[in-house]
This record gives structure tokens, sequence and C-alpha cells, in this order.
């Protein structure tokens, strides 16, 4: 981060027609954004580009979930048909969708706005050992960091990551709690939604896919942690995070699925985290975990818990709100406002 | 409210390619505008239109702020200028903003967009008995319902309600205390800043306002309260709120002086709630209380206290994100997408 840029906002802010400090958390976005673009004002964060990065799970086949695998295939189907949520959202926010398929267990048609980057038919079996190999990871990361670059190089100004695989909160859990060093009863959560059975089980899987993976282990390196455990979706999100660092555009994340991959970027880079906003703080308890750990505030709290990008979008316009600010708002002695006795 | 309308939203919003119950708090946003339009799906509410309701308090004169008192006119003057932070985020939203004078200490200039309904040069002292005269209340009442219908005339589809009036937090505070029945100590707050002091003065000139004026007493009628220890912009928020359920039209409310009006008009006609969304929360201690109250949850959280319909404005987007999905998004059915099993 800019620290000069990041001085001389903190600085305009006391300076403008409001209380100092009056907009909370806002006023810390609108100094970390100056931070990331390295300019005061920051340039207004506008438009989004969502990337849904979407790949299947071997530990499907352990019943983690209701949800078929089939799912994500479909489900990738209608985000290209503008009929999911996050497309909702994010024409609302003016942001485009694109849609990656790094994993998917099924060929997928050619579509505009899919971008084929096929590194596996979905990850083996994380219960079992290794999810992936080291250098599949490593393809993952690459390619998020491309994904990230190119968005940018067509106009992005804010990059949203996003994600689609049905079972991902379970490999999530695994990447928390191996991360972390929390328990993994205290990071699985209901993912899509599932009976207390379910969830027992679940928490039964990540515990046996850790042991089985030799984790958690302080000698064992983020990418290393992500082959083992995580998903394809998780790896790119992590190589995402970065490559929107070295664009130095922000990024905002959404729910449990990228804050997992951004455990894995910060293993990696732990600077690349300054250039994250968290979107909002997802239902999944394995989220507040993983905020707290990268020392990051959500702006929205709703109790979402979608993933697909829609929590990071829903946040975009608060964080163009809190650039606006610095560039809109007039000083007390622009405005010849009086300032407290 | 529409019941059927609301249980057809309800409905619908099973229906759509997400788990059950995943938008959180935005699903019951979607119910609550479908309600309210006596359509399903409700009509997406934007445009937004902001008034800011400006007026003065006689309590000034105790000591309650640190700023003085021509601030008030100095910020309306930056309202028309449009370098107020009410001003950004109306841009970032695509709203309108309009400045009612219904109680300025001062003679305004004329302005486009300064709607002048002053009913007195500030109120009257609290503390020293009542703010104002029924007559008065009931003008402002009136007021406020006028500018609702008028905004929704000239194509508002959400309605939004913000204050500016130096000394405003102490009144709201004293209100708060009279509806709710809680202690002045835990319902003030340090407004735009004071230090413990002046906090402590603050609370004792709330309690002497309130009980130079028999108040709580729940033989009071609410008219009679606003009239007693509230502002000219608290009784036309709430004629404002009562304005936009006549029009069946959402009004998303600000922070503690939004909804110190929301606490007049429900002492009105409690049904008129039904027509509000809570836009945030703020730091004031009075308004997380007033919330809890009226049982509305905040769509954002971020430690604002800056007032002028800042906090609500920034919600407006989520708002329309939560009407937006139930006009975008696919079915289970209509996608192809299969259900859990």
């Amino acid at each position: 981060l800019d620290e000069a840029a990041a001085r001389a906002a903190r600085e305009h802010q006391d300076r403008l027609t409001k209380p100092r400090g009056a907009l909370g958390s806002l006023e810390d976005v609108a100094v970390r954004l100056a931070g990331i673009a390295g300019t005061c004002p920051a340039p207004i964060p506008h438009p989004a580009a969502v990337a849904v990065f979407a790949a299947d799970h071997g530990v499907h086949a352990q019943g983690v979930t209701p949800w078929p695998q089939e799912v994500t295939a479909q489900m990738v189907a209608n985000f290209l048909a503008g009929g999911a949520v996050v497309n909702a959202f994010a024409n609302q926010a003016g942001a485009t969708v694109t849609v990656v398929d790094v994993g998917v267990a099924a060929d997928l048609p050619p579509t505009p706005r899919l971008v084929n980057r096929k590194i596996a038919y979905g990850t083996a079996d994380l219960s079992q050992g290794p999810a992936m190999t080291r250098e599949q990871a490593e393809r993952a990361i690459a390619t998020g960091a491309e994904i990230a670059a190119d968005l940018v190089r067509y106009g992005a100004r804010c990059l949203i990551a996003g994600d689609m695989g049905i079972a991902n909160t379970t490999a999530s859990a695994a990447l928390v709690s191996a991360f972390t060093g929390r328990d993994p009863e205290l990071v699985t959560g209901r993912g899509a939604g599932i009976d207390d059975a379910t969830l027992r089980h679940k928490i039964e899987v990540v515990r046996r896919g850790l042991e089985a993976n030799g984790l958690p282990s302080e000698e064992v390196p983020a990418i290393e942690v992500v082959a083992r455990v995580g998903g394809l979706e998780h790896a790119a999100i992590a190589g995402f995070i970065l490559g929107a660092a070295a664009a130095r555009v922000p990024v905002i994340l959404d729910g449990v699925i990228a804050g997992a991959g951004a455990l894995v970027a910060a293993g990696i880079a732990p600077r690349a985290i300054d250039y994250c906003l968290a979107g909002h703080r997802s239902a999944e308890p394995g989220h507040a975990a993983t905020l707290e750990h990268l020392g990051l505030r959500p702006l929205v709290d709703l109790e979402l818990r979608l993933g697909e990008g829609t929590g990071a979008v829903l946040a975009h316009p608060l964080v163009c709100a809190a650039a606006r600010v610095m560039h809109e708002v007039a000083t007390f002695d622009s405005a010849g406002v009086s300032e407290k006795e």
C-alpha cells in the first residue's frame, strides 16, 4: 500500500463537512482505496467485474450435501443465461459476470462469458488424501491471476471473486481449519442447508481430511495446503487476489469460499490482503473465523449464505460511495461551514 | 400490507435457483416490498428521493453540543450546493435530494430544491417546557405528509427521510426515552461528538426536559409528545412516513432522528411502520433501542453517525437488489436446475 496516499486520504477525510469519524468504517474503506490506488482521492472503483470460479469436489462422494454434483454445471448454465442471483445483483451494480471453469466435472458447451480453463474434472476426495497435485494447484493459481489481469485490462476498476461448486463449503472448512488452527467443529457449517446428522458427518469428514493430509501443520506451505484439502476454485481465487494486488485494483471478497481463497493468498503473500475488502459476513461459521484471522471487517451483514459472489456485489455500491465522498464532498473551508467550538 | 402479495412473494422466493433462505434478511425485504406495493413481484423501488428536513432547537441554549447553531443553515446551503455527504451518496444511488426548511433559525435565500415550509425559527427549549405548540406539531406532520405525496407524484418510487439540525440528537433522546420508557442515560449519545462531561450534562438536560413536560406518560398522545420534547423535523418525518404509507411507497429510515420520527408515526398509526425499512443502525445508543422497539432490522451496520439521510441512501441499492431478484432470477423449473435430494 502507498502509505503517503493513505495518510493524505485520512487527512482529507477529516476536513470534509461532517463530524470526524462520522462515516464509521467507510472512512477506513476510503483510506484503504487510496493506499491501493496510490493516489488521493482514489478513483471510484467502478465498474466492477465478477469472476465466478466454478469447480467440483471429490469429497462430494462422502455425502456431505444433499445437492447432486450436476448442480454445479447446471448453475454455470444459469449464470451464463443471466438467471442467477449474482446476475441480478450485478445488473443492479452495473457489473459484468464472467464464469471461469477451472474444474467442473462435466464438459460445458462453449458460450460467451464462459472462460474454459478446466484443470481437472473436479478434485480427488480430500478425505482420502490430497485433493489435487501441487502442479494443479499452481495452474489454478496462475489462472486466477491471469483472469484478474485480463478483467483489469478490459476495464474493470474493482474485482469481485465469486464461486460455484457443490460441496465447496466442506473444502472451505478444511482450509479454514488448516490455516486458522481452529477445530473443524467450530468452522464447519450447513452450506446450502443440511440437517443436524449431515452436519455431524460433514465435521467428521473435514476432520478425517485434515488427518489424512497431515494438517494443520506450520511446516506445510500454503500452495501445498490448498492442493491437499482445497478446491480448484479456492486456488484460483487465491491467484485472483494476487493478480488484483499486482494490478493495484481492489478486490471485494464474498463469503467463506472466497475467504478460504484469501487465506491461501495470505499464506503465499501476506500483503495481498491489503488489497482485499470483505464484502459481507456470511452465515457460515468458518467465515467469521476467516475474517477475524485476516483482520477484515465486513461491509454487509445480512445472513446471506449463497456464494456466487453475491455478498461482494451487494457491497460494491457501498465501496463506491466511500470513494465518491472523497471526490464530491466540500471541506469546512470551501463550504463556509463553522467547525465545532 | 397486502397479505396475499406478501405470501406470493415468499412462495416465489422459495422457487428461485438458490437454497431456501440463502439471501437472509434480503428475502424479508422482498416480501415486505410486495406487501407494500400490493403486487408480486414488487416494482424495483427506484428512483429514490431524499427529503432532508431541517430545523433548529431551542435546547441548543443548554450547551448540549459544541457546534454553533448557525451550522444548521450553513449545512442547508451545503446540501443545496451539492457538497454534503448525502449529495455524494445520492449521486451514487441515482437519488434526488430536496431540502425542506420546517424550522431553521435563520432566513434562507430562495434556491431550487429548497422547499420553504418554515413553521418557526427553531423550537423553544424543551428543558424548560414544551418545545412547540400542538398546532405547530400538527403543521409539521402535515408538511411531511405533503412532501411525501409530492415526491411520489413527481416520480419517486422510494422515499428517504433525512435530517439536519444542530442539537437534534438531544430532542431525539427525549423522544426515544418518552416512547420506549428507557432511562435517558441509556438512550442519549454523543451526537456529532462530545466529551464525557458534555455527555453527562446532555443526559441531565434530557431528564429535566422529560420531567418538565410530564413524560414518559401513557396518557399523552404521540402528537403531544413530539410537541413537548421533539423537533419540527421529527414531526415532519413522522408525517413523511404517514404520507409514504398512504402512497404505498416504501420509506427507508436513516438514523436516530428518523427513528425518533418513526416512533411518533407509530404512536399515531402503528401500521405505518410496515412501510418502513431500517437503512442502517447508527452509533447513537438511542437508535438501537428505537429499532428494537419498532421491530426493524437494519440493512447497513457500519457505525455511521452522520444523519442527513446518509445511512438510508447507502441502503437503497440493497433494497433494489432484493426487489430485482424477484424479477430476474430463474426458478429451479425454468432453469432446469436439480433441487436437493
